[in-house]
Parts: C-alpha cells; structure tokens; sequence
C-alpha cells in the first residue's frame, strides 16, 4: 500500500459508521493529513447531516492551510441540496491537495466537484482504492448509474434448488442462524420486496428483528399484477403498516393513495420507486418475482442459500429466465461465500450476457 | 490427545500409504512401543501383501517382548485368506499389551482376534481414534455392514438444480478444476456407474485421467433396464474395453457374459457386485439412476459440485424421490465443503430418516 492508500483506506474505514443512517446518500468518510499526520478525520454520519469532508474540517483544531484532504467520494459542488457544496470550503481553506477515490456519478456533480478544486489551483488526485468505494457503495453506484433502484435478490433453496415440499411446506429449509442474516440483509436496504403470492401464503412481517436495531423499518413492498391481497394480512394490520406499499397495476379500494403505487411497466415502477427515495430492493420472493426480475435482467445481487438436503419435488427457486444457450446463462461474479451452521450462502453480482 | 491417541494417530498416518492399492481391503497402520518409543511402524500397502501389524513386525530389529502394538484395525484371527492370521504371530512375540481403533466387521474376525489376544494374557484397548478409522475406512465399513457396495453419489448443478439446458447442452457447468478433481474421486472407488441414457447422450468414458495414476482403471458400469445400449459407445471400444460391465435385467446378445450381469432387481445386483468384488462405486449421473438410488435408500455418500450460475429451464439433478414432509428430507451430515474456482463441492453422509 503507498501512503495515500493507507489514508484513503482510514476514510473508508471511518466511512462505514455511516451504515443504515445515510441513505439514499453513500457512505463516506474523509481524513486531513498535515505533515504526514492525521490531523482531524470526519465521516457522513446521518442523511441530511454535515458531509464527511465538512464533519472533518470543523473537527479540525488547527489551520488546514497547506494539509491534504483524503475523501472517499468527489467534494459536492451542487447547492440544490440540504447542504452547502463542500468543494467552495475546501478551497476557502487553502488545502494544497485532494485525493479522491470515487467519482461521485450523481450528474449534478460528476467531475464538477475536482474541477472547481483544480480552477483553484488545488492538487487533485482521483481513483485511490475506487474499487474498495465501489464495492462499500455498491447499491448508491447502481442506482446512480442504472436510474433505477438497486436490486438484491435472495433466495433459499435445498441442493436441488427447491424452496418447498409440494403441498407448500416451507418452515423452515435453511438454519436459524441464516434466517437470522437475512435480517442484517433487510437492515441495508431502503425496502424489502415480495410478490403477492407470497404475501398471501406466507403472510409475513418482513421487518427488521435485531436487538441492535432502533433504526426506520425498512418499506415493505408488495408486488400484484391483479391487486388481489387480503386487507386481513399481518403487513395492513401490525404496527410498522405505514410503512406497507403495495405495487399494484389495478388500484386497490382498501388502500389509502400513500399504501399504493400504481404502475403500468417495470421502468414505469423503477422511477416510482425512487421519487419516493426508494433505492435499493432487497428481493425475497417467491419465484415469479424472481424469474421476472432476472427475465427482465433488472437483479444487481444474488444472495443464495443453500441447505444440503433434497427434496426431489416442489416448487423451484426460478423458472424460466429466459436464457437460450449454456454461455449465455447469468453467472455470479466476485462471489463470497459465509457457513450458516450447515447451509452455504453464495453472494455475487450478476453478470449476464448482453445477447 | 493421551499418548495411545498420539501413537493410534501415526499408525492412521502410516495407513493412508496404501490408498488405491487395498482395496477392497480397508487401510490399515502400525506402530509398536517400546519403553515409550517407537520401535517399527508397518502398513498394508497392497491387496494380499503383509498386513500393518506383520509388517511392522517384520520390520523391528530388537525383540518385540513386552511390547505394546497400535493397530488401526483388529489383528485378524482367520485363515481363509491369503495371508496367515496376524493375531496368532502377535501373541508369539510376546507383546504386552495391543491397541486398536476400529474391530474388525467382517464377521470371520469381529473380535475373535481381541479373544485370541486376551486368551493369551495380552491386555487388549479397543476404540481408540475408532471415528478417524470409521472416516478413513468409510467405504469399508459401509460394505462390511450393509454387505452391499458403498454407493457415493455424485451431482453437478447450477445455484438452481439444474444440470443442463433443455437442449442437452451440459459441457460445461462446473469450473475445469472441480471435473479435474471428479477424477481423483473416480480413482478412490473400485467402480464408477452411469445410466443408460448418460451412457448414450454423453459417450463417456468414465476413465481416471491423472498424470500420477497408474493404477487400474475402475471397472465403468452402465445400468440398463432396456439393454438398449448401442455397440458404438466408447466404453464398449476403447482401450478399457475390458473394464467395461452392463448391468442390465435383459441379455444383452452384443456383450460376453463377462461384460454384463443380470439382474432381477437391485438387492440381486449388490450382491452380484459384491461376489464381483465390487466393493465401492462412484455413481456419475444421470437423474434417474441418482434419483432411483436416493429413493431406495442406497446412496452413503453424496458429493455435489454447485456452479454458481442460474439456468432457469432443463432437466434437475433429481425427480421424485419420496420425500413426504420437509421434516424426513436426505440431509448431508458431516458437510465438508471445497472451492474450485467458482464452483463449491459440498461432501457429505446421507443422513435419511428411518420412516
């Protein structure tokens, strides 16, 4: 590691005490370094709070003339936000130079941020451990990128792919413990996604159950072509049902306008869902989400869990996703693996074919 | 570990010299101890060579009187084998005191050889390390207990089950690494099975390919109903033809008697294989003589290669195999997992519930 990564890997570090407070913002962090010492490190602790590069310049007990600010995302340069534009301070603090290690891809910024730095006569230096900013950001990269919510999508299957016995017995596959990480899984997202079947036979809460978590709960999202849910389920009636949207094409008469949103196509709900800041999807099922979102190639994630038993029958994960030859299949790629007692869970991003 | 532990587990180390040349004996090591050192250590290295204990005998250079012996398995007693029983010669060497892992199952020993022992004063401990041993001699045991092969059963499958498009296109799923190593799986058993419909669509030859191996090749079988099998596969042409046996309920009029066995049903075909000497197969697909086995309870052992990929469509792994509640599912138990490349290989017992 050269010494700007040792630096940039301490803003990233300080970066994700961000987590689960800052969204739909990206997790950053920043660290000033003065005569080759940290003088002052700051981070972006909470949506609509001070930028990390900011957090650090206050914190900061001496004169930042000369010293060099490490920031794991490009200064903001936009005033059409919450905050003032971080890159204006920077140079009003003569810093001698900035390393930066990601971009920032919002296009009111874009590049906006380090040329302002650059037209001041400021050192600039971007693309220091970008892929570690890439991985930590992921879903805010995506969303960014793509102008659509990011999209994980889980499933839980046995070693022959089923997620049930035929008569829909599904309690449970997989161990306690991996159920127990889906609810750290749910705790990163802005919403938690269903089909309406599901919802119908499993009837479930979909919230967050951790004892560390005082935090919003998630949106609990609903997916219907026709409409048909019962107002009788547990996500209409329990104490988090302000926080039920259900996805609909049909309006729904027991639903109020804020419990439902009204689509007519996918890129049609995909822009719904971040007017309402809605920008990552945590996807757990069943089967005709999955198969249509995969079909679709709208899945930025796939989280696997596999307990090694079989069952020979019932219902598949997917069905057809629509691929035509063995090349061309989507495939996981930087795949981590982690044990849940006796179950294996696969995550990667999905790489699928351009064909 | 006791100090018995410490010497059982050098005499396991020593027995692991003879993989791939026992068979179908199981591996078995010594060591003898004198005034708390070792003195000679012996293995059984080939089928109807020495045995561990006499060969370790033969190797010590000091007398043996007073001497304590570690054998992995129970000093045999019988006579109608090959070579003369080892308790016999223990108890002329005057040793002390003798200490086993596993007894023998094979019901010519079963602890006559600890009676021989013990009739002649040596003080005798059974059933240290006895698990290792059940590992190491897995097959073995199997064998010996349920006086059928052991069956080990093999699967490749994508994330979701499947083993192929819908087309038949299979080559490949898995990484090269884990095929590669689908061959030295293949050359720890005394056969390797396919179906017929494998058999025909694939063509293969089921042959150990390492660049180390220059054992026999294991016997390749073909399960047949029909004995519609087309005199052109290469496993009835090439080199290895000899090695090559029809399992089939119809005579088929191509093949010698000696390149087939008939069966009625499969109780009829264990036992055929076992008078063979057939003591272990290696079951490579496809899904419905995977399925068959799973369904009657015969498979010990599964191995499944995942390729973390999605298919969506095409034939699965497995069918129907009898699975009536989740709660009686075929469970891996002693899960052992490997990476190669991108692929996870998950190694287990069955464990099947007894309803």
């Amino acid at each position: 590691m050269t010494l700007d990564e040792v630096f940039m890997k301490r803003a990233f570090d300080l970066s994700l005490a961000g987590a689960g407070s800052v969204s739909p913002n990206p997790l950053v962090g920043a660290v000033i370094v003065k005569d080759g010492k940290i003088i002052s490190e700051g981070y972006h602790a909470v949506y609509g709070g001070d930028h990390a590069e900011l957090d650090a310049i206050k914190k900061a007990t001496v004169s930042l003339e000369g010293a060099t600010l490490y920031c794991t995302l490009e200064p903001c340069c936009h005033t059409n936000k919450q905050t003032p534009p971080c890159a204006q301070r920077i140079v009003k603090e003569k810093f001698r130079r900035v390393v930066i290690a990601n971009l920032d891809p919002n296009p009111h910024v874009n590049g906006g941020g380090v040329e302002i730095l650059k037209n001041a006569g400021i050192e600039v230096e971007s693309g220091i451990l970008a892929s570690l900013g890439e991985e930590i950001n992921e879903a805010f990269f995506i969303t960014q990128n793509k102008k659509r919510p990011y999209i994980h999508l889980k499933l839980a299957a046995t070693l022959d792919g089923k997620i049930s016995m035929p008569t829909g017995e599904s309690q449970w596959i997989t161990s306690p413990t991996s159920r127990q990480y889906v609810h750290e899984l749910r705790r990163t997202h802005s919403a938690v996604l269903v089909g309406a079947e599901t919802a119908r036979l499993d009837d479930p809460t979909l919230t967050v159950r951790l004892p560390d978590f005082n935090g919003k709960q998630p949106w609990r999202l609903v997916l219907t072509e026709s409409g048909n849910l019962p107002p009788t389920l547990k996500l209409f009636n329990d104490e988090y049902k302000d926080r039920t949207v259900v996805l609909t094409k049909t309006k729904i008469s027991f639903l109020s306008d804020d419990q439902q949103i009204i689509f007519t196509n996918l890129a049609d709900l995909m822009s719904k869902l971040l007017a309402k800041k809605i920008t990552s999807l945590f996807v757990e099922g069943g089967p005709m989400v999955a198969t249509l979102l995969l079909k679709e190639k709208l899945v930025d994630r796939l989280s696997y869990f596999i307990n090694p038993s079989l069952l020979g029958v019932g219902p598949s994960a997917i069905s057809d996703i629509g691929v035509k030859t063995l090349a061309t299949r989507p495939r996981l790629t930087e795949v981590k693996t982690k044990q849940f007692e006796s179950d294996i869970y696969f995550t990667g991003k999905i790489l699928c074919s351009q064909d």
